[in-house]
């Protein structure tokens, strides 16, 4: 499909100037669109952050390029040049395809609370519900279909996709960007084990969404089951990703999709985690630690450093033998401890 | 965040009569809010039921403890003695924080069928969807932009929060919590290969959920194929969990978040079930059995016990020699017969 | 529960003639349900395509049965007889439970933008949104709830169950079935770090659904980063799995639910993914695949064969003892050719 394109398209010493790259080559020259490298047509530009793809560049059809310095002699198109290209690529795609801006007013058909104030530089969209005393900031846009519960606080330039459910007493900071179907603030599972019944023990926290934070479709976070669990600023999280009650996720950490994150763990700042990693409850992750996908942790993490551990995939009957050989390994170490016999234990 | 309190507070020795708990100290003292032992301030009441909190304790700025018998001279508070602090934890939680009563009624906005039947003492909010011949039970809620298709029966007390969607012919029984985004008897993953394509396979039974369920943000449940999906009385579920087609979940079983249980499962009573494990399908999980967080189970449980598969998170550099190491396992048991050579192979 | 039933039943012979299988025995019996071997009755219809109920054939209540040729012998009852007797079933099925009927028509309550072009008969039902430009088919069904961008197309047939979100410049081929909940199109999960704050990457490319493709509750489907995001025909998704940004799944691919693949990945046609795998980014599957459930992929799959890796459950004690001896292999390994000695490495 044609992405969407802006109508008249940005000169490229414009983009130079907007993104702080330094140009090289003709900076006249239109662009309306970025693209990738194989698909780029005219009006394009391309950008080359994985070296892998440094050889495609000399064929792409693009207009111009974005390039690190040290790839400036990869392509005789009119260029960008910077430090960090996938950077300068985000800024230059947003100059070129700016969020459609979304229209300020209340659709007629939403049910707000008369205590509830809308900022009157908000969108509130159809089939929305919005609770007491509530407040929506400026600028933000409450898409059709959301419901945000009561005591809410939505900050400014806040965009809640469609559908997404903020329960009572949930706080977003500034310019957070919560996709469709996520849940905020839910009631953390919490009960208490009685006679042969579950009492559920209320969930009497709240969540508190810092500011720059972007949420994927369909992820849901708990509120606190006494204090509040904590998403810190810039924090990203991607689709899918349960997150317990009374978690803290430090700023600026981003975890990738399919994540869950049991209760009351705490991740530092700058983590990265990846998709469908497992985090037990009740630990403590440095700063600056990467988990990698489908990994599960079950201890706290006190140095940062790149953790793994997933079986990795085999042939199904490769799989089979060393699944049977695991089962060995405590009689496998004692054979081979036997082995060694007069020569001395050699330690567990 | 300071948590909702009740307006003016419970005497400690009435919250000691209404939870059956023992008296000790001041009685007269007035409660208002629950609260952690390091955050908690005056008013509040805090618990101890990890000995690993108890020195804590004799820090904190609560005005009342909830203890066990053992823990009694932990601190010289007025206190709550129980045998199970916890639980009554729960109840003095609840008594504090009881849940925001729902106003009985239909919000104008709601579109029901004409054959649905409402009790007049339920309350369905705003954008609520409710199909032909579904009862709706006393004191129900059914909150905003809820989606309750045809036939389906909803028990007294029940509650759906925001956004859930229930599909024709499920029956939920009373007090049950459907937290936001839940999806209730959607079709299960059926179809037939045909001459290299896919045919549906008609997913005619139904979803009947018992009594005091709770179900998570975005948790999914599907329809049986021929005959129910059956989640028992008491069973707890937390957010994103996936129970495919004709699962049976026993009752008072417990499941953490992100699990996924393959169609045609049948889970014991008083089962516990860690976060992100997965259980295939066709399976036979014994009464009482604990399955660990993010444990794959492929074969049937017949023997209660505590199971757990999960290869232990490592530094990336460890977990890559470990990883390919694996894969020579055989040659390692091979190498390792050759040693013990004449004396007789000890089995495998 | 009794499932729907058609009101009058079929006669098997009719029934044998709309799904092209052999009648054996009495056609004029007239069916008017499908039902499992043991809970079937009088009027029920049953299958039989895995061998192990073979026996408990002998022992139903039902009517009729759908048997393979080499199985025509196991049951006394009027039958149909085909070489995929599940096909047959779902065939059967689907004659005796049809779809109910959508009733044309565009709910009062909806919000259609002025641009959008609703076939005359599709079905919008109550508090959906449309946005701008956007065309839904003939005979379409979009249940309450759903929210669709602009820009979309919603092809013949296809059917949104309530409360599915599509994002804009998403296009649905014909005959899709889209569960309810699900996602499709949203931002996938893009940003570039600068300065240590993260700036996100505009999502500029779509989402293309091929024809007959279902789509199960809560799954999520992330839009393209530049290009589109591509789900081929006949390709059938279970509830709770993430698509990332760009990947391709080709035709006729199934996946299990609670899958996650992230992003530019390329699934063959044929595929087939079990429940919970986990598929890293940037790799490519071969067509024919079959990779396990729980089993992580972390490299491209060239060469079709079925793939696993998922570390078996075992009894807790005996995992802890297996685990902790798996970070001592590499000191097995180096022992174990410390004993081979004089002997010669055996490589590694």
């Amino acid at each position: 499909m044609v992405p969407r394109r802006a109508g008249s398209g940005i000169p490229l010493h414009v983009l130079a100037e907007r993104c702080g790259a330094e140009l090289s080559g003709d900076g006249s020259i239109v662009i309306d669109a970025v693209a990738t490298i194989d698909d780029a047509g005219p009006g394009a530009i391309v950008f080359l952050a994985n070296p892998r793809y440094r050889a495609r560049l000399a064929g792409t059809r693009a207009s111009a390029a974005i390039v690190s310095p040290a790839d400036a002699a990869a392509t005789p198109l009119p260029k960008l040049i910077s430090a960090n290209p996938y950077a300068t690529y985000a800024q230059v795609a947003t100059e070129l395809h700016p969020a459609a801006p979304a229209e300020a007013g209340i659709h007629a058909s939403v049910s707000i609370a008369a205590s509830a104030k809308v900022a009157a530089s908000a969108m509130v969209a159809a089939h929305a519900t919005i609770g007491e005393r509530t407040q929506i900031g400026a600028r933000a846009q409450i898409h059709a279909g959301c419901v945000v519960g009561d005591d809410c606080s939505i900050g400014d330039d806040v965009v809640l996709h469609p559908n997404v459910v903020v329960y009572a007493r949930t706080r977003i900071g500034a310019r957070g960007v919560i996709h469709a179907g996520a849940v905020l603030g839910a009631d953390g599972f919490g009960m208490a084990e009685h006679e042969g019944q579950w009492i559920k023990v209320p969930q009497v926290g709240g969540l508190a969404i810092g500011d720059d934070v972007e949420i994927g479709a369909n992820t849901t976070i708990d509120r606190g089951a006494i204090g509040d669990t904590r998403i810190g600023n810039d924090v990203k999280l991607d689709n899918q990703i349960q997150i317990g009650h009374n978690c803290v996720i430090g700023p600026h950490s981003a975890i990738a999709g399919c994540v869950g994150i049991a209760g009351s763990t705490r991740i530092g700042r700058n983590c990265k985690i990846g998709g469908a990693a497992m985090i037990a409850g009740h630990l403590e992750i440095a700063d600056n630690t990467v988990i990698s996908a489908a990994t599960a942790v079950f201890e706290s993490i006190p140095t940062a450093g790149v953790y793994t551990g997933m079986f990795p995939a085999l042939p199904h009957r490769e799989w089979r033998h060393v699944a049977s050989i695991l089962r060995q390994l405590r009689s496998i170490l004692q054979r081979l401890r036997e082995l060694e016999g007069g020569r001395g234990s050699k330690g567990e």
